[in-house]
This record gives C-alpha cells, structure tokens and sequence, in this order.
C-alpha cells in the first residue's frame, strides 16, 4: 500500500480532511507572493500553515495577474489566490488543529473575525502603508475603534473563539503588528494603557507565531512585555529562592479540565440546583422502597466526606448499580445537586445517569460482591489494612493520613521557598561513611539473582568480597542523612533544605522505626545555633498551623479515631511559646524530679547522659505543658561536626533539639564546626579516616563561615499532627524488619 | 553543689532574674483566691504563670481579709496580692519569656496596656457582672470605646507590644472573654463586623491562653473563627489536594529572621542611601589606588549577580581583607548602599565594617591564597567541576542550576496542588519485579565489610546465596518507577503523583543516563489518554513557564554560556499548540524522509519498530519546529500495563510520548489497562508471574476504574530549560558506573 493510500485510508479515523492533513504534511505545497505584497501577509499565511501542520514552500516572488493580487497557493486540484483564503483553506485542512474552531458555529465566528480582521483593520493599515501621511488620521481612528471592540470581547475571554487559538488571532495578531511596527499607527505605551485585554491576548498569541513575526511582534510591545513580570515580583522579604513569585500559569492557555466535579469542591460549594457529573467509589449501597431507590454513599478522595447519590428505578443504569456488588464498586453519576432530606448530609445527587465504572468482583469466581473484598465496610485494624496496602488509602483512616501527608510536604516546600531556601536534592546512593555506617544498606550489583549459586561473587586472593568490581567500583549503601551533602550547597547558595528518603539497616520492630523513612534537612549559611532554634520552630509551626487551615475535616476524623482534643493540642502548639533550656538545667529538673519521688524507667541521670524519651516526655509534658528546646549538649554524646562551644568545661557542643510533648523529640539540629583544625581533630577522636572527609574539611578550609541546620523525621511529623500512633500507618508502604512487599 | 545553688550561679547567664525563674521552675508557688473571684481573673494569672514557665498550685478559694481582695501569691519574700500585680510578678520572673517585653522601653507599654486593660475594660466588665443591667448600657459604650482604640492599634501590630504576646496581650484577651461569655456586653456578629484587627489578634492570643480560658474563648466567637478560613479557600477549580489554601503563617507570630540582606532582594530593590549589612563568598578582590582601596565582588548565591564592596583603608577589618586570600574566601560586610560609578552595576557596597569570615587558605600549608583552591576565579570546565562536586555550586555554573532546579520542583509542587493531586511517596526498596529487573540495584545487608572474608554470606544446601536471611527476608532492590505504586493511591483517592528517586543499574557511560535520578510520575482515576495528553503539555508549559517568569538571570547566564536563543526556544515550547501525531503517521513521515534521502542512521524503519531519538528529532525539529505528541504504539513496543486499544489490528496500545525539539522523547505516558482478564493476559505474555501483580490486579478486581497517568525524567526536563548537554552537570552529585563520590 502506497503511502498516499494509507494516508487516505487509516489516518486520524479515516476522515477525508484528515487524509488531507496528512498527505499535505508529507508533500507540502508551494506558494508564491507579489512583488508588492507586505511582510504581514507573508507572516500569518505562514504561521497558519505552522500551525495547521502544513508544509508550505515560498517560491518567492514573481509577477502575478491582476486576478491573482497577493499570493496564490499551488494545491493538487488547482491555485488558491487571496491571503484569506490561503488561510481559511491551510486551516481547513487540519480540523484537530482547531484553528477554524471545533464546531460549526465556532467556524462561523472564526470567519466572522477574520472578517473584521480584514474590514476594519487590514485594510487601514494597508491604506496607511500605500499612501502615508494623507490617510493616517483617518486609518488611525479606524484601528482604535477596532481595538476598542476587540479589548472589550477579550476582557472575558482568552482568544476570540472558543479555548484555542483559532486562524482568525493568528492573522489579527500579525495585522496588528504591522499596526505598530510598519504603518506605526499606534505606539506601545498607548495600546498598553489603553487595551490590557488586547495586550494580554496579543501577547499570548504572538508568541506561538514567533517564527513568523520575527523578533519585531513581541519587541514592539516590549515595555509592555516586562510589565506583568515586574507586577508578579514577590513581595519583600518572602522572595523565593527562585520558585514561588510570578504566575507561570498566565504564560499559556490550559488545556486539561476534568469530566467530573470533584467531591471536595462539590461538597464545599453546596451548589444547589445545578447539574454535575461526580464519579468515585461506593462506600455502601442501600435499597428503599421496595427496591425502586437505591442509595449510593459515594467518595471520590478528594475529601473525607461522602455524596449520597439517589438512583430511581427508572433512569440509566439502575439494574447495573443494584447488581455493582456493593462497597469498592467504581461508579459514575450525573444528575442534579440538591437540597438533601437526611439529616447526615446538606446535599445529595439525584442521578438522571449512572454507569458502573467497575463492580466489586469478589464473589466466589470472581462475580460481583464484596463477600471476599478485603475492605468490606466494616471496621478494620491497623494491621489488617496495613497487610493490604494497595487497598490502604480507600479506608477513611488511609485517605485521610495521605491527605494530611501530602498538605505536611506542600507545606513545607512552601515554608522553605518563602524564605528563599533552594530545594537540593542529596544522593540516596553514597560511598561516604561519615555517620552510622553500620546502619547502612550495601547497594550492590555483585549478588546473582533467587536461585542462582552464590560461587558468581567476585572475591579478591584474600577471600574478600571484591567491591572493585561492583558498580560504583568500591562498596556503596544507602543514605542514612542529606546534611554532610547539603552542607556543601548552603556554602555556596547560603540557604538550602533537602527533603528526600533515608535508610537505616537496624533491625528495630518498635512502632517509632521505619528502614525507609523520609526527612526533611534545612541548612543556612551564616546562622548560629539562635537562627536554628527560630527556624525551627517557625517551621514546625508553620507545618502545624497549615493542617489545622487546610485539613479540618481530617483532623476532626482523627480526632473521634485516635485522640481527643487532637485539634486543641495542635492550635496550642501552633500559638506556644517555645522555651529554651539549657541541657544542664534540664538534667537539675530531672534529678529535682527522680528527688521528688517521680518513677522514671530510667532515673540513672547524671551530667553527661543522654535523655531517654520518657525524661524528654517529662519536661514537656509535665514540667512546661507544651514544646521545648533544649540546648548545649555535652559533646561526647553528639555527632563529630557539631559546633564545639568555646570555653565550654566540660565542653558542650551547640546542639538542640525540639521537644513536643506526646512525642518527645521532633528536631534535632546544630551549628556545624566551621573551624578546620577542630573538625579534624574531632573526626580523629570519633575514629574516621581524615581522608574520607577531606571534601567536607574542605568547606572550611575554602571560605569557612557559621553555618547551621537541623533534620526533622517527617513520618514523625505526621504522627504528631494526627495522633496515629504507629509510623507504619502513616507512609503509603512501610518499610521494616521482614517487610518490602508491594 | 545543691540543686539551688546550681540555679542560682549557672543558669541562663547566672542573672539574678534567671535564677529565680529557674527555682521557681522547680519549685513553684502557691496561690489562693477569694469565694468571689471572677473565672476570668484566674484565668490571666494562670496563663501568664504557665507562659512564664512557672509553676502556680492553686490552693483552692479562701476567706482573704479586705486589703487582699482577689488573691493572694505566696513568694519565699512574702505574699503578693492583686491580679494585676501577681501578673506583674510572674512575668518578670521570666524575662526570656517577653511576657514583660524585653526593652526597658517595651516594659513602660506593657504597663501601659495592663492599666488600659483594668481601666477601660476590666471594671466595666466586673460593673455589668455585679450590678446587671443597671450599669449595663454604660457598660457596653465603655468597652465598645475600648475596642475601637484596640481595633486602630492592632490594625498596624500583631500584638500590643513588640512582636511577641506579652503578659498585657494575654490579660486582655482573658477579660474580652468575659465580655463575650460572662457580661455578654458585646455579641460575636458586632465583633466581627466592627473590630476585625483586634478579631485577628484575639484569635491569635486565645489559642496560646487556650488551656486557661476553656473551650469557651474561641467558641465566643466561633462564627467568626471559621470566617477567616472560608475566605482563604483556595478559588474554585485550582483548589488544592490539601495543602495550598489558606495562609498557615497567620496563625503563629515568626521569629526567624536573617542578620544579613540577601543580595537577590539588594540588587532587585536598589535602595540607595540604606544601611545594609550582606555576606557571602569573594568572587575577585581587586586593590586601587596604591592599595588604599579593595574592590570586592561578593555573591551570596541567592542569585547569579555580585555586589561590588568597596572597602577603604581606614575602615575596621581592611588588613584582614587584604589578607583573606582571594577568591572563595567569606566575609561579612555592613555600609551604605550608593550608586556605583563603575559601569558594570547600578550599585555598590560603601563598606563601614568588613568580616573575613573565613580565608581561602589554599596556599602553602594551608595559608591564606587561592593557589591550591580548585575553583580560583578562570574556567573551569564540566568535568573539573564534576570532579569538585562539593565545590561546584560555588561555581556560576553550578549555582544557576541548583536555582532552576529548585525553581522547578518548586512548579511541580505547586502545577500539581494547584490541581488537587496529592503526592504520594512511593517506596525505594521494592521486592516487587514488574519492570525492568534486571536493571535493579539490590539492596542487602548480606554482604560482609570490605576486607572481610566472603565466607560469611549465608547459602543455602545448594550453594545459593539465601535471601531468606536478607533483611527484607527476600531479594530486594531499588525501584525503577513509583507507577505502580501510586496507581493503587489514584484508583482509591482519583488523582496523585510522585517525585522522587528512581534507580537504573544498567552501565550506561552516556550524557544522557544516571544510575540515580528523580522522576515525576502523576497519575489519574476516571482519565484517557486525551486527559493525559493535555495534563502532559500543560505541566510541561507550566514548567518552562515558570523558568520564564522567575530565573531569568539564570537563563540569561545560560543562554550566554550554552545556547544562543535559548529563552526565545523556551518562549516558543511555552505557547506552542502541540500537535499530537498517530504513531502510524509518524512512521510514514519516517518513512517518506527516507525515501526523499534523509540520512538517518538507522533507516531501519518500518510499523512496528520504536522510535530512535534521531526519528523524534526529525519530527520535531524537521518536521513540526515545535513539540508534538504522539499516540497509540504497537502494543508490542510498550509496557504490559498500556490500555489495549479495543479492536485495533495490528494490535496498538493507548500510550504517548511527549516529543520536545533538541532533546526529544520528554514525556512518555498512557491510559493503563483497566480489564482484569487483558492485564492477567498481557502480564502472561511478558512472562510475569501472575501471583506476583496480585496485588496490582487488585485494583482492577475491585472497583476498576480507567485511569491514566505519564513518567517524567527530572533532569531531563532540566536540561531542557538550561540547555545544558550532560546529565551529570544538573544534579548535584550525579552517580554513574564508577562513581559514587562525596
């Protein structure tokens, strides 16, 4: 088969036009100008054909026949004469172009502008050019009428027809350029103060015809140009670090909306009368009136809430909504909003249409029912949905903490971009050795695979595991901290933060312990342990208070589910003052306390120790009823970069942590020591290889300064604005001892 | 030493104040009150006390004698009596606090606060509560009086006194408590209406007096409380997953600020004739006039542009600086902000202080001097760069990409949350195979230390390395998408996505590959491949879009350094319509290339085959001069998981890839298959093991939805807006076989 005939045959569904479109992309065709004819014509018949995804060579210029004016356009079935026309035809040819609407009676008012393009623009602007000074005045009342018109139709709408850009913008914005650029009828800073609306459309427009506008059609308008970027600038002292300021969004039309109307918005708006398409999945069914309503409590996880959606015997789908098999089923509804009688919901869907997306299907052979679906409505354990959970986030508990989880990360990239923290993403695979080492996870290429005999591993003479030989040429493991990494950016950049996975190898089976768990690590240049502590807290307020704005119907399902008064205990932890204490003063009160009588599991504390939880608990539970920072631990309980305080005896390092109560220690964060010769010798006492290190010596040997930081656990985070209880519960596939499935 | 004594002499500086508040941290006092106290009058001390961190037992009513009035605080020195003064006592025992300010100044106005608080409210309180409504209607225009001068203050403060809530703030807002719930002088609607600043403040104050004052003191105005949250609701159609509506930040009061400006906001702002004190890192030191003078140019890296420091002889710190060794060293600088007289800046540093925070020791034995330091001021090229990975972001270089990364992930966050997707963190360590396996990292606790004997690893009787005793109790490894995981949060909660790392351990010495990289991966419920495709060029327009408007110096620095016309390319992706192509026809173009006598280096093209990135090039830099999408593969070119296209044949599955000019294939996506028996089927055909999808048939078994979703490789997308050539030089710490460094 010919390539013509396919063409012909099987493109874009087989429709003629399509053929066309194809073939004509393939071949091309040719086109030739008058000597006469301005650069504005050439422009929009060739950025059209762009458009339309039509090839069209320029044979150049050549004398034409009267008939012939401007341009004539060779096409297999015979010439097409008249710029317009070209243009109405390229457009033609391609319908999934859109640039002659998608409609008929989008079609229609493309020719209805292009229309006005010619009368009551194309033609001033061409009289302007063709007899100068004579005409001008007149030419110019002309196109300020016309741009008054057009200003006021693009005050509500993005381009002149429809949600694209259509033929009809496209030889407007390359008339209107002539307007500025050859007749110089009008000059930018009156079109701008004149016609925002215009400006704006004009704008977009021109720069999907760049090619063919040439640098003049943006230029022209160029103070105009860089008047949004300016007014978008961010606001002082909340500049981003290079995110957040401007609206990307005004730089292009969109083309993705959803068929449906989330519940979240549905819900919110309770807007009563109008008619929508929901769709989600059944939480349960219930059948009324003898079997001639059925009752659909469906959700979509946008929220945590429910739409009832009330399906009659006689509508669309109403057999195939009773047999779905209940709970999980997937179903789809439209109908209309209104006012609900129950008296658990302001509103509910009277469905004019429903389709069952997919059934339940687990009955015995697959059939539909929930008899074998693991999350039947009922209530479950923790441990069950744990065990299914690929299944986890359609119960309300796992919808909710996903939802929270995902507001706990947008918000702190918000916090960090707001005050010009860039984004650094450290390696998760590493060679370097500096902290817990023998937490870490081997990542190896040298193991063979289930069932293949072990003889394959490479070995030295010695009998050694030969890591020369692995991938990374040496022996490489998982992550178990960003900071060393993100160090290097924050002396450099001055501000960073990272937020990515890390990995510990322990075999820990407490419900505070994950093998894969994700932190969050700002470090700041300049900063002392002071700036740390205020950052801290700022951002662990900023975390808390953003919940409690954004997530009040989860935290309220929290609330009945896990801890009363959870709200409370977070908008006082949002509004608390954090003190600081001194580690000295926090080791008095605990001995004040053990004095006292207070039954501590552990009341072995002397100066030096570090504090368990539950000592860590006292103080913020008991003693100050709310978070605390200690500070200024003894140094041979913290890691070898910790800043050393000067003079300290016996000497502290300037450490903190944060405290919450509940939790115990959420932060935990330090000056780094930006001395050189007091990092090595602290790298010496703790026994790491000074060459290791040498790249992170070398940030104080090139230009040291006080630098600072902290980590923060963000599953530990998570647990503390919900109340759950187990960090298995609340990251999507937990990750421990004995666990990796999914 | 005693416990006390230790108080006394060591803690918060050894302060005479501090140690007070220290022993009565410890300690406490005991309190009591008159039969007649007002709740309200125990509830200002009470949350002073706590806000002091001291601790207050209350011990219960008594008979006072007449010149005790209210209540009586029992101190080591002797009794206190009057609320006010009890609250006077208590929050100067706290001076950390700024409960009493911390100026003596800030002391004077909380004084002055407190008497307005006794005197304009407080009495006409207790007058309505004890006389009723006799002295009511004075009672109301007194406070009403009141709280039109709050209103005025707090219009321009956050709180009365300085930046803190301090004992006048907290006092205050226990006594309008009474005036909404006990006197009643004043309903929630009035308030709200008439005093919406001194609103705002009381909610702010009443969250951190929330124990003391009951649930009543928010509840008091709780049609108002909840006001603020429906005005921040995000507009209808970009609400947010959760995260994103709202202002989190209006809920606490911040205490982080920076000692220094950054330069992104001194250089945007020009403020001629401030005082401003900056710090960052010597890009060149340059002496004038015989040495009097040094012309410093200082980069703090929150953008491309340094500050000229002009620092003259007679200032503090311009011998060190002469000594600091050059480029790289840190300093801190304070002066006056003055145009500049050189040509190349519009203005410069006047210095009054300079700090060498830290010299280039990079000469000999580690003296000051930029000898030995890898990134002294000259070219440098990728590879030496890459080599000083943890130097490199000081490089401009460097630095520009670390800011358009960031300002991406930055986009991504927000195109995505401004959608209503949630982010979902898929899991790293996988013992799932779907894809790809022979390409995974595994990841093991097998392995012996390096120089340790090999012997250790655990075999089974067959001599097969026995994963049974690995830490996951199986063989585990790194992913190589999140796609399957983030399917089960979209078919349960409608539209999510990831960002995060992906692993390849194929060995690749391209500059197109890593071994670690990040990827987006969104995914939707009730989507097609149409919805796929617009969500697909809107977030990548998004993207560039966002680059535009926010890191033009970055893209100007590139364009000069990588590729000319680089923001005009991006302007173009950003507002080109993006035509989407059927594969077939992709194929025939392809096809019709090579006949015309395109040199393609491989011309083995015919239906059925995949696309090499010379053929996408062809389409899009040829063929389209933009991106293009194309649609529907051969089923058998593409993933298991792709939407079979019902009825086609030869068979065709519903997938795109995202093609972009210069680099390619961007993008690649599909609706995936919704129907249990073709995924079983499909799966089969590849050689799955059905038991291993079990899970992910799942999805399909309950409740099946059509759902789609696109993958999209970070710093791919990175390198298209930078024009950046080598993948390894827009991640911080690229890894390759070979190379795990830092």
């Amino acid at each position: 088969m010919g390539v013509e005939a396919i063409c012909e045959t099987r493109v874009l569904g087989g429709s003629k036009e399509a053929a066309k479109e194809a073939r004509s992309r393939v071949r091309g065709f040719r086109i030739r100008w008058a000597e006469s004819a301005a650069s504005f014509k050439k422009a929009k018949v060739s950025a059209v054909a762009r458009l339309a995804g039509v090839k069209v060579e320029d044979e150049g210029s050549a004398l034409l026949t009267g008939s012939q004016r401007t341009c004539v356009l060779e096409t297999k079935e015979g010439p097409i004469t008249q710029s317009y026309a070209v243009i109405r035809y390229l457009a033609g040819l391609s319908p999934q172009s859109g640039l002659y609407g998608s409609t008929a009676y989008e079609e229609a008012t493309v020719d209805q502008w292009l229309e006005f393009c010619v009368l009551e623009v194309e033609t001033a602007v061409v009289a302007a050019i063709e007899h100068g000074k004579v005409v001008e005045p007149a030419a110019r009342a002309d196109v300020e009428k016309a741009l008054k018109v057009l200003n006021r139709v693009l005050e509500k709408r993005t381009f002149l027809v429809g949600e694209r850009a259509t033929a009809a913008d496209v030889a407007l914005v390359c008339v209107l350029k002539s307007v500025f650029c050859d007749a110089k009828l009008l000059g930018p800073a009156l079109f701008k103060q004149q016609y925002p609306h215009a400006l704006r459309w004009y704008l977009t427009v021109a720069h999907a015809c760049a090619p063919e506008l040439g640098k003049g059609a943006v230029d022209a308008v160029k103070p105009i140009a860089s008047l949004p970027r300016e007014e978008a600038k961010a606001p002082k002292g909340t500049a981003g670090g290079g995110g957040g300021a401007g609206d990307p969004g005004s730089l292009f039309s969109r083309t993705f909306a959803r068929s449906r109307v989330r519940l979240k918005e549905l819900l919110s708006e309770k807007s009563i009368g109008s008619t929508a398409t929901v769709a989600g999945w059944v939480r349960s069914v219930r059948e009324a009136e003898k079997g001639t309503l059925c009752f659909v409590e469906l959700n979509d996880g946008s929220c945590l809430g429910s739409l009832q959606v009330v399906v009659a015997s006689g509508i669309e789908g109403f057999s195939e909504m009773k047999g779905c098999g209940g709970t999980g089923a997937s179903v789809k509804a439209k109908g209309e909003v209104v006012e609900s009688p129950g008296k658990n919901q302001a509103i509910e869907l009277r469905a004019t249409e429903v389709t069952v997306l997919g059934p339940t299907r687990g009955g015995p052979d697959r059939a539909p029912g929930a008899q074998y679906y693991p999350l039947a409505k009922k209530f479950h354990t923790p441990e069950h949905l744990r065990a299914h959970a690929h299944l986890r986030p359609r119960s309300r508990l796992g919808s909710a903490v996903v939802r929270v989880r995902h507001a706990l990360a947008f918000a702190t990239h918000e916090f960090f971009n707001g005050l010009g923290f860039l984004y650094v993403h450290t390696p998760l695979i590493t060679a370097a050795d500096c902290e817990g080492a023998g937490e870490q996870f081997t990542v190896t290429t040298l193991l063979p695979e289930e069932g293949e005999r072990a003889d394959t591993i490479p070995r030295t003479p010695e009998g050694f595991v030969d890591y020369s030989k692995d991938f990374f040429g040496r022996k490489c493991g998982l992550t178990v901290s960003g900071q060393l990494n993100v160090e290097t950016h924050a002396v450099a950049l001055s501000d960073c933060y990272t937020f990515g996975p890390t990995f510990r190898a322990e075999v820990s089976h407490t419900a505070r312990h994950l093998s894969e768990f994700w932190m969050i690590e700002p470090e700041m240049a300049f900063a002392t342990l002071d700036d740390d502590v205020k950052l801290a807290q700022d951002y662990l307020k900023y975390c808390v208070s953003a919940v409690l704005t954004r997530c009040d119907d989860d935290l309220a399902f929290f609330e009945q589910a896990n801890e009363k008064g959870l709200r409370d205990r977070l908008r006082s932890l949002a509004s608390a003052r954090v003190p600081r204490l001194e580690y000295s003063d926090a080791i008095e009160i605990l001995l004040v306390a053990i004095r006292d009588g207070h039954d501590f599991e552990n009341k072995d504390i002397a100066w030096g120790v570090d504090l368990n939880s539950e000592h860590e608990r006292y103080l913020t539970d008991v003693v100050y009823k709310g978070p605390v920072v200690i500070v200024n631990y003894p140094k041979n309980i913290k890691a070898f970069y910790m800043k050393l305080n000067p003079g300290s005896n016996p000497p502290t390092v300037a450490a903190m942590d944060l405290l919450v109560p509940k939790i115990g220690e959420i932060i935990g964060g330090s000056q780094r020591e930006d001395d050189l010769e007091t990092l090595e010798q602290r790298a010496k006492e703790v026994g790491l290889d000074p060459k290791s290190i040498s790249w992170y010596a070398d940030l104080r040997r090139y230009g040291s300064v006080p630098h600072a930081g902290f980590g923060l656990g963000f599953e530990r985070l998570i647990m503390l604005v919900t109340g759950v209880e187990n960090i298995r519960d609340v990251i999507p596939f937990p990750r421990y001892p004995g666990h990796a499935a999914f």
